[in-house]
């Protein structure tokens, strides 16, 4: 067996072998296959695509690349969350709580933000002291003990995937579905849970943007994760748009407790409801989608959901205070409006420039070892179907240099396309795919 | 403008600007490119090709991107005659002599073999001291003097391509029409000559498999030429067997020698005279290419032809004697005979083995490296169309090591197939593209 082969099958269009892909995915972790040769295979991926069984192959290989995590001392069934990314999704910083409040224990690994998404951890980390580098050990007595853990992904999951990922960046191979859904699961299938909810997003600040692609990657993982054993449901959810009101790190921690608290904004309560409906009904917990989801927003009104962030909270060393008395999140030195200059209906919003404008602000990451500033970040006053008359306010931009701030006024207004006509409010879900 | 947009152009299946074609080749000459995102860039124009335009800009590009070489000293029209490589083509060492018979400059630059085909100027070098590595002045003094030269072409030629070829080879992507055609025209046109003829082969022993492929080739390099301000035209040869009786390069230096004493086979010797008669026709001499192949035909039932590539030998330093006596030429210690266990007609050789074989015994190079040894061969008795008995020899192997060359009998014994039915005799000569 050898590399030129390979290349040369899926170059040709053809299937490649279980024993070929493990071959290539091995010799290139341990550094026997050079770059040049895998970026052409990437290429070729990219253009031929593969088959489930490919794809299925490719996944299980590169999760066996690297550390394997046990969860088998906690009971119960453990159901991991995983969301593609988009511009403002604090949902697993709301699901993860609300879920754990019924006794489902809830273990959530999570990535760093890169470029115009951000991760779970960093907005915990806005809040003081929070601790989310936790040793497996430690997780696991925290999840014994009060039933929830976040913690940053274990660097050697999925090694092969870690250095495969780094090369697609810089050969344009990124966009792939084979090579996204074997890239995500591998990691899932790793990380030891039982069973995966994902959230595919969709829209203008997704990776995928359109409908028909985010079905595919939906469908495509969701066939992988059933074909490894583990049961696997994805949810499609609109990113046409922020969810909710808030995008950066410690906005979006804040606005996650008040949707706790009962003060959400109703797209993204409907996405929490509906994830953490399916979440406990892949635990076993509770009856149908429809009463979950009922019982979910009691969990919200009665304050347990709450109650169960606040024990995470201090469970990992963080400040409770910010529950009560939010100003404790660091806050921005500047509040600049972002005003109509015409009025209308908001037809369209270009959801990647407000996660590129939270980057700009300083609140991002371009580059792994960028530090991020907490505070900045964007409020989205209108959105898609609102009306809005000249000088009325479309966004505040929450920034701590003044002249960062004004830069983004321009670029932001341009996100906004107005129209003479009145126009629907987007659906937050678009669709389940459960076992195709 | 950067590698990544250029990349991600051409995988969405978009054209490359002028200034994009000019960027990629220039910066990665120049080692500014890394060739990880060079070959997924050249994986996406394998898989989505490129249009003429792109063509002629890369071919170009990489003709700068090294020596031009000036042969404008040498008075008249200079046609320089290029073949895509086959099994037993000896056809440059007969036409180069006729074609000077006449008057017309002959200019040959020839690589050297690699692989199954065979570069002119080993088979040249199997004559005792004959000197292929001219320096230019020597090389335009020779044409000046006696109107014929042959050197092995400048390593300074075209570099870019020089890059690219290697990594190609390395990343599957040598097969490519648009890289193909821009390698061979960028040489072509850094190498000074006025008009280019192509030799196209096609079929089992050949590059190009199939004619389709082997026609959009020569159609794409004969619009890139004239597009570049040089007329070219392509003769599409049948490559489906070997070409006359010999391969290897003593053989075929022999079987050359023969051809211009008027005792060629029947299709080398027409493939001969149809070259010989476009590069007549191409530097304005004689008329018609069915009255210019009569005159070559003329030249060698004349001997001027072997006159002329006698004058050619003694000029290089060549052993003149091996014209009158052959046996001069090294010959090889062994000659096994492969014998037919069945009886039929020939339908079908894989003529690509005859080549490897020939590599087998040591008669190429599998690295540009390796030592040849001129001697070993195959001579081909029965070809296609050949009526076979059981016990008639269908080769004979040339060896130096009756080991390998045992070796080889089976190998070459089952790259014929028999048929019952009586087989057509193949055409030398497929068509020929001109201006299109």
């Amino acid at each position: 067996m050898n590399i030129s082969e390979i290349i040369r099958t899926k170059r040709d269009c053809k299937e490649l072998t279980t024993e070929q892909i493990e071959y290539f995915i091995k010799e290139y972790a341990y550094g026997n296959i050079p770059d040049y040769q895998v970026s052409s295979l990437l290429m070729a991926i990219y253009l031929n695509g593969m088959s489930e069984r490919e794809i299925l192959d490719l996944t299980i290989t590169m999760s066996k690349s690297g550390e394997i995590l046990d969860l088998s001392d906690i009971p119960g069934i453990k159901v991991d969350k995983h969301s593609t990314g988009g511009i403002g999704d604090k949902v697993t910083m709301v699901v993860m709580p609300l879920v754990a409040s019924f006794g489902v224990p809830v273990i959530k690994m999570s990535g760093r933000g890169l470029g115009y998404t951000q991760g779970t951890a960093d907005k915990l980390e806005a809040i003081p002291n929070f601790k989310v580098n936790l040793e497996m050990d430690e997780m696991i007595r925290n999840v014994k003990r009060i039933g929830i853990a976040l913690m940053t992904q274990s660097e050697n999951i999925a090694l092969a995937d870690k250095k495969l990922y780094a090369l697609r960046d810089v050969t344009q191979t990124v966009e792939s579905i084979p090579l996204i859904a074997s890239s995500i699961m591998s990691k899932k299938i790793a990380s030891g849970a039982d069973k995966i909810l994902l959230e595919v997003t969709c829209g203008s600040g997704a990776f995928m943007e359109d409908e028909f692609r985010a079905r595919t990657l939906a469908e495509t993982m969701v066939k992988i994760g059933n074909m490894a054993g583990k049961e696997t449901i994805g949810v499609i959810t609109n990113m046409n748009q922020p969810l909710g009101r808030f995008c950066g790190n410690a906005l979006e921690t804040m606005e996650a407790i008040n949707i706790l608290k009962g003060q959400g904004d109703y797209d993204v309560v409907e996405v929490c409801c509906v994830l953490g409906a399916y979440m406990l009904k892949m635990a076993g917990v509770g009856g149908s989608i429809v009463e979950n989801m009922k019982v979910v927003q009691e969990k919200i009104d009665s304050g347990e959901g709450l109650a169960k962030f606040e024990e995470l909270v201090q469970r990992q060393w963080g400040d409770t205070r910010v529950i009560k008395e939010p100003e404790r999140l660091v806050t921005a030195k500047y509040k600049i409006p972002v005003v109509a200059e015409e009025s209308g209906f908001v037809e369209k919003i270009e959801a990647k420039n407000i996660g590129q404008a939270v980057v700009n602000l300083g609140g991002g990451r371009m580059k792994k070892e960028d530090v991020i500033d907490y505070a900045v970040g964007i409020e989205v006053l209108k959105k898609i179907g609102d009306k809005v008359e000249t000088g009325d306010t479309l966004m505040y931009i929450y920034a701590n240099s003044e002249e960062k701030g004004k830069e983004q006024v321009e670029f932001l207004r341009k996100s906004y396309e107005l129209t003479y006509e009145p126009v629907k409010k987007l659906k937050a879900i678009l669709d389940v795919v459960e076992g195709v």
